[in-house]
């Protein structure tokens, strides 16, 4: 239809129906000149006609690293197809973060039982306040599971069917907890959130409901290099990194974003969004205010949408002050339609095991769907329940923030000292698990090639798992990021110790 | 491309280049012809090329039930557009299942203080055991929770991230359980298992990994209605119905089956896998050993995959032995990895808003890629840290399960005895949480239409809530699906004196 609609535009213009039939008379001529001269020489008989070019196509995508034998798509008794997305997610192992992720577990560092394991800096997890989440279950778990409002017991509201969507319960106190995070400065509606389990499946139920396949998303890198499973896997979304660079602080640039959205245009690309991380994951920064307004400008002007993930909005130590950017448009009059917000409870509250994630959207229509598309993806009532007991609990999760925040302050400080010590310095950041270093003087060559050297050497020699910068569509080489919330205070010189061998050997050669 | 192909045999074939350009050039010529004389006479300018075929589908596809106003496309200020599918998924609220499930909560039925209330019999759910849930949870609450296999407290077995795909502890116990259901007569090997947050993502996940947007499973009818959300809402896979009739208790019909699939065939349609529930729902009936030899031969034959949802395994009360498509494969030479089931501890053990979805496999690709898909849809770990210690009680399951057989088999009984009174026959069943009642002649005309108004007829004027089989694709009229493990004992004189008050105004009328 892409073809006809152009053409037609020549036949009702000065063109006329013999000429809007020359056209593609001619176009075809050429198409099957060159689909002849290019036929492959090897296959003596042309494709039959059952075979189709997806057939091919999917052919030529069996993962290497899984048994050919499964795969061998027809013939008798060969095995049944499957499908090439399906092929696809399973063959997608090389990426350097999901490597590393699954190396440490497999050996992993301990103080006096295994002094030589792998130290995990790989995953944005906060083991610091995990006391505080443990003191609170042991003393009021029983109670906030098999309690209802009247202090009786309830079976049904914890093993039956419950809203997928989420219990109207935990929306609230959500909300609240939120508004807490966020210094009461944006008042959270309940009923604009969308409940799920983990803000992985948050984040893909909102692009499936703002864009189809084929369409794009502009996301500032260097991102979260999970987005690529998260966003591209299932919805067939394209995702178009838009540069920012270390010159100021990778901060996001609007021309960057109108370029990207130009030349998405002329490739015929329709962009559905911007999608930020609001504290950038991995730089740490937070987007002030200014540039805040100028990100709701540009989307409105492009007539698009805007995905804030603020899923480290509680968890900031820098003197800066997080703005979320429901506070902007609460406060003015921009088209709140177009702006949701990914939150979840993995990282403020330390609690990923839990798995709940956060739509806060303000498209009743959005909010519709995604209701909807959350039984795919619901919160266990038992947890559910758990997590109403505890965040109500005010005093407590008043408590709990204080506390992780003096603790988050104490160990970036530290980290990010050990690194200085090293010569290595880090983006300037406020928020998030974890510091962006910068190690490009280490690498051999300034290259993607260079700078996976060094993060492999830091991972089978110094057993440091970090995530590197091209994981994340860095466009600079040898920006690496490191979690420092899996620590202990006390394995921080042994990191900085381990690191110190790698780069010093990398100087010297 | 689909174009191309047949195009490109005319050319490569007998038909020489001047042909395979002139082919196209006359189509191009009648197409343009066509579009004149049909453009609409009220637009005086053409369609510009900037608006694509693809945006005038979108835009007449707009919910009807929602607010216009968000919903314009562009121009200044205008909404940001939504993806295609989401606005379906938003609008898509018109299914009687669905309806009718809604309407219950709104207003339900107390014996005391709301009498007149609805009362639901559309949803499988089982409460006739959730008082064993409960003693057991109310015992063993805190100490399954709180304590790992050295009895030590572990909150990073609770808090912290776990494999997305499932504890294995938890799959070890479910594959003993899921044994123990099929009476020891099946081995479930718990590295075949990917578990996810209901059986609802776990039938789409499995559904990502078989098929592409476009293929299309074969599905006996009827059948169940949550399919046409868990499966075409985001997969972009077509469900093909394949009619079971009343004559053979609406068992399946291999003959339909291979007409179903060359018709698909001739469509250009590629049919990926047979999908069946057993036992059936809506019917209840089983599928036998032979029938379950056929279906594998079938698809064995065609080289596509079966999928057997066997999410009621344990909730036999009939006197038939449930066999499971295990049970074949695992003692016969059929290729195992074009075979999946599909299970959850929804219906089986009473816990529903526990969210435990399983996918038992014996594809390695398969497991692999849906391992790596539980990501957007995992189980708490506080849920999963529960269910290890429920199932591992061994006596409490083996009691369970005989006692909540016996309730199944006496409400059956009764509710079916009840329907007779009435001289509403059932369909002969043996398992499930529902009977598939035949109220065809209590329709005033043999349609979905009159189908239909007695539906409404049941559930606004006698405020209960059934599922009427064209929700099912059933292509006989006037058979509905009546849940019975939602009700008490004393409800089913109630239920049953409702229904009649129905049916005998629609006798003499």
């Amino acid at each position: 239809m892409r073809l006809i609609v152009p053409l037609q535009a020549v036949v009702q213009g000065r063109g006329g129906l013999v000429l809007g039939s020359l056209i593609p008379c001619a176009l075809f001529y050429l198409l099957q000149l060159y689909l002849r001269r290019n036929r492959p020489s090897s296959s003596s008989s042309p494709p039959t006609s059952s075979a189709s070019a997806s057939d091919l196509v999917e052919l030529a995508t069996i993962p290497r690293s899984l048994s050919r034998g499964l795969l061998s798509p027809r013939g008798a008794g060969g095995p049944a197809r499957l499908s090439s997305r399906g092929v696809a997610v399973a063959r997608d192992d090389d990426n350097p973060y999901y490597v590393g992720l699954k190396r440490c577990p497999e050996d992993p560092y301990h103080p006096s039982s295994n002094p030589r394991g792998f130290l995990q800096l790989g995953l944005a997890e906060n083991l610091l306040t995990l006391d505080l989440i443990r003191d609170w279950l042991v003393s009021n778990w029983k109670e906030s599971l098999l309690l209802d409002e009247e202090e009786e017991f309830s079976i049904r509201g914890l093993a039956t069917y419950q809203p997928y969507d989420g219990l109207m319960e935990l929306k609230m106190a959500i909300a609240e907890f939120m508004g807490q995070i966020m210094q009461e400065s944006v008042l959270f509606n309940p009923s604009q959130i969308v409940l799920t389990g983990g803000a992985t499946p948050a984040v893909e139920i909102l692009s499936f409901c703002l864009a189809d396949p084929g369409n794009a998303f502009l996301v500032p890198s260097p991102y979260y290099p999970g987005w690529d499973r998260d966003i591209k896997w299932r919805t067939g979304i394209e995702l178009i990194p838009v540069p920012c660079r270390s010159t100021n602080n990778f901060s996001i640039s609007i021309a960057s974003l109108e370029r990207a959205y130009n030349q998405a245009k002329k490739r015929g690309v329709k962009v559905r969004a911007v999608l930020v991380s609001n504290p950038s994951n991995p730089v740490g920064n937070l987007i002030d205010r200014d540039k805040l307004y100028d990100l709701l400008e540009f989307v409105s002007e492009k007539n698009i949408h805007l995905i804030s993930d603020e899923i480290f909005a509680g968890s900031i130590y820098g003197s800066d002050k997080f703005v979320s950017v429901a506070e902007i448009v609460d406060a003015e009059s921009f088209d709140r339609s177009r702006v949701h917000i990914v939150y979840g409870l993995s990282k403020d509250l330390s609690v990923p095991g839990f798995r709940v994630g956060v739509i806060y959207s303000y498209n009743e229509i959005v909010l519709a769907a995604a209701s909807k598309l959350a039984r795919f993806s619901s919160i266990s009532a038992p947890t559910q329940r758990l997590l109403v007991s505890m965040l109500s609990d005010r005093k407590f999760i008043s408590e709990y923030l204080i506390i992780n925040r003096d603790r988050l302050q104490n160990m970036h400080a530290l980290f990010v000292d050990g690194l200085k010590q090293l010569g290595i310095k880090c983006a300037s950041s406020s928020g998030g698990l974890y510091c962006w270093a910068d190690m490009s003087k280490f690498i051999q060559s300034y290259s993607e090639k260079g700078e996976l050297k060094l993060w492999e050497k830091l991972l089978n020699v110094a057993k440091i798992n970090v995530t590197p910068g091209s994981s994340c569509h860095c466009i600079e080489h040898g920006w690496f990021r490191c979690c420092f919330t899996t620590l202990e205070e006390k394995d921080i010189p042994i990191v900085i110790e381990r690191i110190r061998r790698i780069t010093e050997s990398n100087l010297v050669s």
